[in-house]
Parts: C-alpha cells; sequence; structure tokens
C-alpha cells in the first residue's frame, strides 16, 4: 500500500493510493491512523471518499510525529567524503514536527543562512510501539518508508560541535509525499535507487541497500535509549554528494528545482524561495 | 505564581502553590493552560479543588512539550572543566518528552549504561509562541521557570560525535516541580544558587546570574531557527561538578538520592534505581 497525509477542505486526511485515486481512510492524518493497533487492516479495506492523486495537497507524511530521529554517517562514499572513518554506532540527532513539510511544499531559505544544503534520506515510519525491540520485533513495527530531504544549514550545523541548529529550521524539511508498505518494496531492508537532481543535475545517487545501519538494526538501537511510537521517524542518512562536500561547495541560494527520490516510493519536488 | 502539574485520579491537572495547597486551575496539563492566550489570569483567579502540596505526585512540569532545547557549554566553570574555550554562540541539543519525568519520580538506570551522571539545569518554559523573538518580544514570551536534570548517559553521549543518543533516554529527565513566574524571581534573567546534591554532598554549585547566554538571549536565539510554542522548554546548561569530569569520574549506580535545586524554584529529589 502507498498511504499519505493530504490537506483538504481546511484540514488533512489519510488516504491510500488506488491506481491514480486518493481514497479517504476515515483519519485526519497517517499519524493518527497509524496509532490503531488494526491500521493496516483499516488502511486496507477502507472505502471513502476519494480525490484525484494528481495535485494533491501533501502534508508531512506524518505531521505530528512525536520523534524524528535522524542518523548521520550511514552511506560509506558519504562518510568518505566528509573525510571520517567507518562508525561502530549510528550518529543520531533529531528534528521536531515543527520543522517538516509536505513533499512539494517550497523550501523556504531562511535571509540568515548562505549555506543551504540537501540531503535525501530514505525514512523509516513506525508503525507499532517498541521500546528494546528484538530483530523481530523491530523489522514488525517498520510501517513503511518513505522520502525525506533533511534540508541543512550548513554554517549554523557547523558553528558548535552539535549539528541541531543546522537540522531544526522551521518548515524547512520535506517527507513524504507517501509511506509504502515493506510489502512493495522488497522488504524491511530494501535496496532502492536514491537520488537529489537539483535544476535537472544529478547530485546524489547511491543505493539503500548499502547502508552500514539497516532499517531493522536503527529500529532496534533507537528502541534501546527510547520508546518509538506509531508515525515516529527515523531519517536514515544521506549518500555522498551534498553541496557542502563539493569543490567548489554549491548551496542552494533560491530559485531551484530541488528533486529528492527514492525508487519505489516516489519524490519530493521543491521550489527553492529566497526569503526576502 | 508557582504552577504545576501534578497526578490525581489516573490523570493529571494543572494547578497553583497557594502556601501549601493546591488550587486546580481548569486544565489537564501546565501544556494545556499555557496555549490559552490568557493563561496568567487565568492561573492567577482560578479556584477549583484543592490538594495538599506535601506528598503531591509531581508529573513533568509540562509532560507533552513540542520541543525541549537544551544548550551546552553555558557556565563558564563548566565549560572549562570540559577543557573547551568560551563558545561565540550558543550548543544545542534536544531531548523528547519522552524522555520526561516527574520531579520526584525514580531515575531509572538503563542497564545498558555503566556512566550515569547529573546536571542541573535552569529551564525557561516557553508562555507564548514566538518566531525571530525582538529581545522585548522574547523576555515577554518567558512564562516562568523550572529545574532539570539533564540525566546523561556519557558512555553512549560519547560514543560518536554527536550527543543525542546520551540524552534522549527514556523517563530518565526530572523537570519540575513548580514552573515559578518571572516576577517570583527578579525576572527574565534571575540570579538564583543552583546546586546539585548527590547523597548528602554538594556536586554542583554556581549561580544563575553566570550563564553565558541568559534566558532572554536563548530564546531570541532558538526562536531565530524555530518557532516556540507555549510550554516549549528551553534547558540553560549545567554548571561545573558533573560526574564525568571529575577526577576519578563519579557515576550513578543505584541507591543514590539526587538533590538538584534552584533557590526560589525548588528541587527534584529523585532515589536512582538501577534496572534489573
Amino acid at each position: 500500500m502507498k498511504l499519505a497525509t493530504v490537506r483538504v477542505g481546511g484540514g488533512t486526511r489519510a488516504v491510500r493510493l488506488d491506481g491514480d485515486i486518493l481514497v479517504d481512510l476515515g483519519h485526519d492524518d497517517l499519524g493518527a491512523l497509524l496509532a490503531r493497533e488494526d491500521w493496516a487492516a483499516i488502511a486496507a479495506d477502507t472505502t471513502g471518499e476519494t480525490w484525484p492523486a494528481e495535485g494533491a495537497d501533501f502534508a508531512p507524511a506524518v505531521p505530528r510525529p512525536s520523534k524524528v530521529i535522524c542518523v548521520g554517517h550511514n552511506y560509506t562514499n558519504h562518510i568518505k567524503e566528509m573525510g571520517r572513518e567507518l562508525p561502530s554506532h549510528p550518529t543520531l540527532f533529531t528534528k521536531f514536527a515543527d520543522s517538516l513539510i509536505g513533499a512539494n511544499d517550497p523550501i523556504v531559505k531562511p535571509a540568515e543562512t548562505d549555506a543551504l544544503d540537501w540531503e535525501v534520506e530514505l525514512v523509516v515510519v513506525v508503525g507499532k510501539p517498541v521500546r528494546r525491540a528484538t530483530e523481530d520485533e523491530a523489522a514488525a513495527a517498520i510501517a513503511g518508508f518513505t522520502v525525506m530531504n533533511d534540508v541543512s544549514v550548513r554554517d549554523w550545523q557547523f558553528r558548535t560541535i552539535e549539528w541541531t541548529q543546522g537540522k531544526i529550521w522551521d518548515s524547512s524539511t520535506p517527507v513524504g509525499p507517501y509511506v509504502v508498505t515493506p510489502d512493495e518494496v522488497g522488504g524491511v531492508r530494501p535496496a532502492l535507487e536514491v537520488e537529489t537532481i537539483v535544476d535537472g543535475t544529478v547530485m546524489q545517487h547511491d543505493d539503500t541497500g548499502t547502508l552500514l545501519f539497516d532499517p531493522v538494526h536503527l529500529v532496534q538501537y533507537v528502541s534501546t535509549i527510547i520508546r518509538l511510537n506509531p508515525g515516529d521517524m527515523i531519517a536514515t542518512g544521506t549518500p555522498a554528494g551534498v553541496g557542502h562536500a563539493r569543490d567548489p561547495k554549491v548551496y542552494l541560494v533560491g530559485g531551484e528545482t530541488v528533486v529528492t527520490r527514492i525508487a519505489g516510493l516516489g519524490a519530493c519536488t521543491n521550489q527553492v524561495v529566497a526569503e526576502a
């Protein structure tokens, strides 16, 4: 199944994609749906109001997750371009729900930065509560996968030794459009082509099958530390090719179209708009 | 005013302390109260059910804030003990609502660590929505102050270059008991004695007036990056004297009583319980 949260009539609705039609699933958003123990059956069986998928206004795939946990240093090629050794543990940082935007919303370049960058990421969306998950429990807790552009404000990210202030900018981070269940992408450790295209030029290109720490491992690792709730997201890291690591460096200044795409999941397509 | 969230009858209630009596303020918790534009008038004027403050069961001061932002390196003496230079910008990291516990709840030492540590912190509690606050707007957005013990899992904190995984452990972080309005502590840049006492021994002792980045500055700084919502918390950093910086290092192993106290605000008093 491909599930999403779309904006309709001043609110949002959880929907399923059937061909080129979105079907209302009777819940305000995907977070509310995933909080239902029987969400998969509801998502499969519900027939409600429909809308065309073409031109849909996507909200963040889960608009108000209780946690967005991001992983750094998880593709071998990106670790090398940043000049680092292969790590023995995942590097974790976080975002807030207020940092998220929909899959096709504009990315607003804050006036306070001259170093706005892209990072395509495979995102794990949690489908059941887990703490200290075994491998089997972790696999079963994965509701599906979506796409994030972990838009990064590099000058603020590197002001101090902690990246947080470059990663949590308000309404900065597209996530969506669809949460795709594991059965549609080859399981809970999918090997999918992942790429970023800026104004038609491929900037990042890799395979999610090359993750050092795979989705199941990450659910186990994070859930050792803190409970994961339905709708929580783990962004699994970005491959080589970010603007900050290029020579010369390339940053988003406004006017670009950025596409972050993962085969089988879909794409976030965002105009960059420079703030006045 | 001194405001709190207490657990009663299987739920929680927002309360005001009148002498030694807690007065129900008609809201489920302090987060719901602070979301009201007229929260200060409601808090001052409401008369409801009462309970004795003695023996009250405190929930986290705000149980489900949309953001908990923590500041590292903010007391000169602590920066020096960690071997660092005085910074030009605040260092930010985050916690989740699921990391918080009440002011007198046990601190459970996870089985996965042998390096559990204390960090007393003055916490700013936000009382109105702000983004890119001016100095005056930032000052006006401060609802009050409370106490946090930013309990830290040092071995996990230093596994990678990002501290997050040592800072977000489930149900690890006491915050409370009271949110005290600025008028009771000398304003929005209070100079208050702050200390940690472990089994009767003073481990940290400083003055919140010596913060490098004061509460108003921090609200301005963080709100440049992301909106702050009512109930959001900014923990302003910890003074010298953490266990990890001692020679030899001192960690919490279970059985200790840890008191984190700020004059005029109150104290978190927590038993440390080693997980089986």
